[in-house]
């Protein structure tokens, strides 16, 4: 082991933890680096099963899941791993099936419990699961992705896709805790990580300036991994989310904040059949169109689409909406499960650091002679 | 229309109303009498959507949707009749998929609301339904047999089966209000009118000797509808029921009592796959068994069995555990969801209108040379 290894361990004992306050549904998001096995230890500690199962995709279980396992066991737990594909297109109602078919094999019982391992698939997919499997039992999320970091993790969604649309089958189910090791961002492409900033910058963008302009200093530095930086701005947003969330936990009002680029993002996803685009990649553009339609609509001050799009280029994400004719997008918009009435709650930016909703027709909100390019 | 018809309109009346108490999930159960169009436009005042489905079985539909929906569509809504296949065999993931289908060509958003209207298959379907799509729609309970009316439609569970066993996928989702007409009584098979009954001798067997007393007096009254008793003895049950899942939203213990007789009943069903027997059939079995070994373990009285047994018999039920190998049963008991680290909770009789549970062992539950006969 280097030096600089054992270095990075020392490290590791800044550990931070943000609390989710709902009620008897509280729990802590507790963040370090390089501590799975620690993790593991915890979460053994905490559950209290006897029998649990380690969902993952491929990628992360083989370099994470022997570390979190040997934590998960310290107490007797019989841990059993179960790989999923990696994708959008795994969080299917077909793999909910497989997942139920499994922990009967397993003999599960209510005390058993659901570890997630992994991206927002994952933790969606498995959150789900253990939301519906004998209704509802125990999980906790290990995000390794900054995506599900910083936001899908948080907040008890859980859910899959129907072939009609994202998420449009779920249910609210908090996790009893999650543990982020910023560590297994090291192994996550490059791609990924600059996907997750585009959550990043969307928390910064609705709820805080002063992380808006954090990032907007040195934004590269996330990208690099600089883990200081890193610890603070993922421990910022968490509570950003946190704190939106203890405020709305089914997504009353407040909550709807944070899909702040969502609405074109799940259009754009929907189309590319949620392949080829990262989720963060979509919700970047998203954006883009979302503080374009701000100024247009006379919420926000002008320049905030430029200051925007200019930190969203510089997380290496990109910010041009796809060319589809305007009725492409109306039609994947009416989908949206955020409807009321036929309008939708649509985020708008009020500035950086601040937002809101208006109800709209998705008509008016795409008006006629709009062009994907303008 | 005949007199007597008229003068069923005018006793029609009388009407109780139940309150489930459960904080800001609270509802109340309302019964009465022939009043199927009052009821929808009491649901489409209190849920004010503009797209409702009315899930509802074949028999059913014919009967009674047509009243109801004309109350539904009083405020404006659009109401669309859902029809699915009447049994057990229907609460599967896969008639769940065509639900969620269904919203969608419909245009549903969170604000439409699904009604069920028949038994306990189309409320626990329908609710799961209502429980998971969007996360969450807004549905009410009409239940139409008596099994619905006393046990299935309070509460909030809601859950579909796997292949392996019944209810094992499922949420908590609390209806806004749950409206009885014993009315639709009237076009219930005696078969399914015994079959109900058995839950309500349940509720009275673990909570209520005076109930139990007043249906020992005159439970072939209830089987032949008369009004009067009908209504009494469905509000006090439906008030146990209530006071019993205000006390234990999620199934902590209490909750676990309604669970009397159920053990053995899920194992008879899982073998019958689900045809052939009705639950309430099931249960009464399951009741008897559950009542023997009571008094076999010293948790009962001798003679409460026997007790138990005559009422079940003059409410026209099965007592005869079928015969079949201990083994099967064991097989079977092991896969249920009340399961915890091997051992189930089994509701156990403490004399009539008293109930407990006992963790223990399936192979204790059911001791070797056990005989079904026995």
């Amino acid at each position: 082991m280097s030096v600089k290894r054992q270095k990075a361990r020392g490290q590791g004992r800044v550990r931070r933890s943000v609390p989710v306050d709902l009620g008897e549904r509280s729990y802590d998001v507790e963040i370090g680096f390089d501590w799975l096995e620690t993790i593991g230890r915890r979460i053994a500690t905490r559950i209290a099963s006897d029998r649990i199962a380690l969902i993952t995709v491929p990628s992360v279980a083989r370099r994470y899941a022997p570390m979190l396992t040997r934590g998960l066991q310290s107490k007797g737990a019989r841990v059993t791993r179960i790989v999923v594909p990696d994708g959008d297109a795994t969080k299917n109602l077909s793999q909910l099936g497989k997942l139920y078919d499994r922990f009967l094999e397993l003999g599960f019982d209510r005390q058993s419990a659901i570890v997630t391992l992994g991206g927002g698939v994952v933790g969606d997919l498995g959150g789900f699961a253990a939301a519906t499997f004998l209704r509802g039992i125990p999980f906790v999320q290990v995000p390794t992705t900054v995506l599900a970091m910083v936001d899908a993790s948080i907040g008890g969604k859980t859910g899959v896709n129907l072939p009609q649309g994202k998420n449009l089958v779920g249910a609210f189910h908090q996790p009893c805790g999650v543990f982020l090791d910023t560590a297994t961002l090291e192994s996550l492409p490059r791609r990924q990580r600059s996907a997750g900033l585009a959550e990043l910058i969307k928390a910064a963008a609705i709820w805080d300036l002063d992380l808006f302009e954090q990032l907007e200093s040195r934004i590269e530095d996330f990208l690099d991994l600089d883990r200081a930086f890193v610890l603070s701005t993922l421990e910022r947003a968490c509570a950003i989310k946190a704190e939106v969330v203890a405020r709305d936990e089914r997504e009353g009002g407040l909550r709807r904040l944070l899909n702040f680029g969502h609405t074109l993002a799940h259009a754009i996803e929907a189309h590319a059949r949620y392949r080829g685009i990262l989720h963060g990649e979509a919700v970047a553009i998203g954006m883009v169109f979302a503080a374009q339609r701000s100024e247009a609509m006379g919420f926000a001050p002008a320049g905030t689409c430029d200051r925007l799009t200019a930190l969203i280029e510089r997380a290496e994400l990109p910010t041009r909406i796809p060319d589809r004719p305007r009725r492409a997008y109306l039609t994947a918009i009416r989908v949206d499960k955020k409807k009321e009435g036929g309008k939708i709650h649509f985020v708008v930016s009020k500035g950086i650091g601040s937002a809101g909703t208006t109800l709209i027709d998705p008509s008016e909100l795409i008006p006629k002679g709009w062009r994907a390019e303008s």
